[in-house]
C-alpha cells in the first residue's frame, strides 16, 4: 500500500550580524518534500530546484538522515520502497540553511508519514544535533526569528525564544552566482578574541534584539556590524564591502552576511526594500558577479504539512 | 545674593551577567545634593550618608569635577562661594554606581543653579566621558534600564537605548559589608579570551535583552551566568558562589554581580523578592559577613531637580 506525505520547510539566515551562531529567522524560499513509501524501491531522492542550477553537492543526504533519524528517535523502522523528492528555491552553500531545511524536510516527512510522536521541540532537539546549526534548525521547524541557546542539562534541547521583529523593518537579501562552504567560512574563525572584542560582542548581541524589536536604526547599524565572525570572512565574499555599502546608501540600517555568506542580508525599513535590494545586486554586477535578490518582509512560518 | 538647588540622583546596577559595560538600571537608593551659592566659602563639600558608614573616600571629587566640567562645557564660570552638600544612600565601592551619580549629581545641580543649556543627553555624554561608566551614568541621567553604546562618530554622546524590564520581575540586592574598587576590578580581567567565549557572550547579551522583556525564566538564567567578568573578578567576593547558589534555591532566574561587586544583583519573579533577599543576606550571613539586602520593583527614573 503506497501512503504519501508532502512536507515544505523554509529556509534561514542565521547569525544576522552580532547573533552568530544564535540568531535565525525564516525566509520566504522553501523546499519541498514529497515522500512515498510502498514504490517498490529502495530509498530514491530525486532533486528539482528553481535557484540551485549551480553544480554544487545537493542534500539529499541529509534529507536522508533526517528521515532515518526520525523513525530511530521513535524506534520505528525506515519503510521499505521509500521515494523521497525534493524540489528547493532554496539557494545552497550560500547562507540560506539549505542544509538545516533539507534535515528539518526529512525528518518531518517521516514524522508525518509514520505518525510519530515527534513535536515541533523533539525535531529542533534532533536536527539540531544532525545537522549542527541550530540557529538555522529552529526557524525551519518553528517559523518566525528564533534566539537559541545550548541546551542546559538535563534538558536534552536548545533553548528557542521567539523574537520580535518590527512590523516597519524588512530583510532583503542579495544571493551572488558563486558559494561559500560553511565549513571553510568557520575554519577562518581566529581561536581567541581580545577581551574587549568580546565586550563589544556581547553588547551588540543586546543590541540586536533590542533593535529588531523596536526598529531602533542606531542599535541595527551597531549590530549588523558584527567582530565575531564577518572581518574574518570577508575575503571569502569578494564584493562584501561594496553591497554593504550601497546598501547603506540606498536606506538600510545595516547590511551583513547571511549565515556565513556568500549572500549579504540588509535590514532595512521596509519602504525602502526594493532600492536596497536592486543597490546590492547593482554593486555585484559592477564587479562582474551576477546576483539575485529577495526581500522578506515578514519572517516565514515553520514547516508545514500536507 | 544666594541661589540654592538641590538634584538627587539614584544609584545603577550596570552589568546584569551578561550586559557587561552596556546594560544598567536605576535603582531606588539616592544621592541628595544641595548646592549653594554665595555663601562667602571656596568650594566646601559636606557629606552625610546612611548606608555610607564605612572609611571609604567619599565621591566629594567627582561631584565637583561633574560641576566644574558642566560649567566648562557651557562656557560659564564656577560660581565663587559654592557649597555643596551631599547626603547619600547609595553604597560607596559596592558596585551600585555611586561615582556616576556623584558625577551626574555635580553637573546636574551646576545646570540647575546657572541654568545652562545642558539637556540630558548632554549630560549623559558629558559625564560618560569624565567618570568612564557610561552604563551607570545612563540610568543616573535618564533613569529605567539602558542599553548604551558607544558613540558613533560624528556624534558625540553614547548611543542609549531604554529596555523594557518585564513587571514580573523584580531585581533584588545583598550589600555585603566590604568594598571592592572598580580598578582593581578591571586588573584582573584576562587580555584574550577563546573565541567560543566571545559568541557565548553574544548570545548571552541577546539572551539578557529578550530575557527582561518577556520575562523568560531560561534566558535570564543563561544571561545572569556571566563569562566575560564574574567569573575572573570571584576571586575578589569571597562569599559569590554561596550567595548566588541561595537566591536560585529561593526562587531566583539568577544571580551576578552588581557592578564589579561586590553587591550581588539576583533577577527574580517580584512574589520571590522577599525570600531571595533573605536567602542572600542568610548566606553571607553563614560566613560570617554582614550584609543588607533591598528590592527595585520597578527602575527608579532619572535624576530630579527641586
Amino acid at each position: 500500500m503506497r501512503a504519501r506525505v508532502t512536507v515544505r520547510v523554509p529556509g534561514s539566515t542565521s547569525n544576522l550580524g552580532a547573533g552568530f551562531d544564535c540568531v535565525g529567522v525564516a525566509v520566504d524560499r522553501w523546499l519541498s518534500v514529497s515522500a512515498t513509501t510502498g514504490t517498490g524501491k529502495t530509498i530514491t531522492v530525486e532533486r528539482r530546484g528553481t535557484l540551485t542550477a549551480l553544480d554544487v553537492p545537493p542534500d539529499a543526504d541529509l534529507l536522508c538522515r533526517g528521515f532515518v533519524a526520525a523513525c530511530a528517535k521513535a524506534g520505528r523502522s525506515v519503510p521499505s520502497g521509500l521515494a523521497l523528492v525534493a524540489d528547493s528555491e532554496i539557494p545552497v552553500a550560500r547562507g540560506l540553511g539549505s542544509s538545516a531545511a533539507a534535515t528539518v524536510a526529512g525528518a518531518a516527512a517521516a514524522t508525518a508519514l509514520l505518525g510519530l510522536e515527534l513535536d515541533r521541540d523533539d525535531l529542533t532537539a534532533l536536527c539540531a544535533e544532525l545537522e549542527g546549526h541550530p540557529d538555522n534548525v529552529a526557524p525551519a521547524v518553528h517559523g518566525g526569528a528564533n534566539l537559541v541557546l545550548p541546551p542546559v542539562p538535563p534538558d536534552g534541547g536548545p533553548i528557542v525564544a521567539s523574537l520580535v521583529i518590527h512590523e516597519s523593518l524588512a530583510l532583503v537579501f542579495a544571493v551572488p552566482d558563486f558559494t561559500v562552504e560553511t565549513k571553510r567560512a568557520r575554519a577562518v574563525l581566529p581561536a581567541t578574541l581580545p577581551h574587549g572584542q568580546a565586550v563589544q560582542a556581547a553588547a551588540k548581541g543586546a543590541a540586536l534584539v533590542q533593535g529588531l524589536a523596536h526598529a531602533d536604526g542606531r542599535l541595527l547599524a551597531a549590530a549588523l556590524d558584527d567582530v565575531l565572525h564577518v572581518p574574518f570572512r570577508v575575503p571569502l565574499v569578494p564584493g562584501y564591502a561594496e553591497v554593504t555599502a550601497a546598501a547603506r546608501t540606498a536606506g538600510a540600517y545595516g547590511a551583513t552576511l547571511s549565515g556565513s555568506g556568500p549572500t549579504v542580508v540588509a535590514v532595512t525599513p521596509a519602504a525602502r526594500a526594493g532600492a536596497v535590494g536592486e543597490a546590492m545586486v547593482g554593486a555585484w554586477r559592477a564587479r562582474g558577479t551576477s546576483a539575485q535578490s529577495f526581500v522578506t518582509a515578514r519572517p516565514a512560518g515553520g514547516f508545514e504539512t500536507r
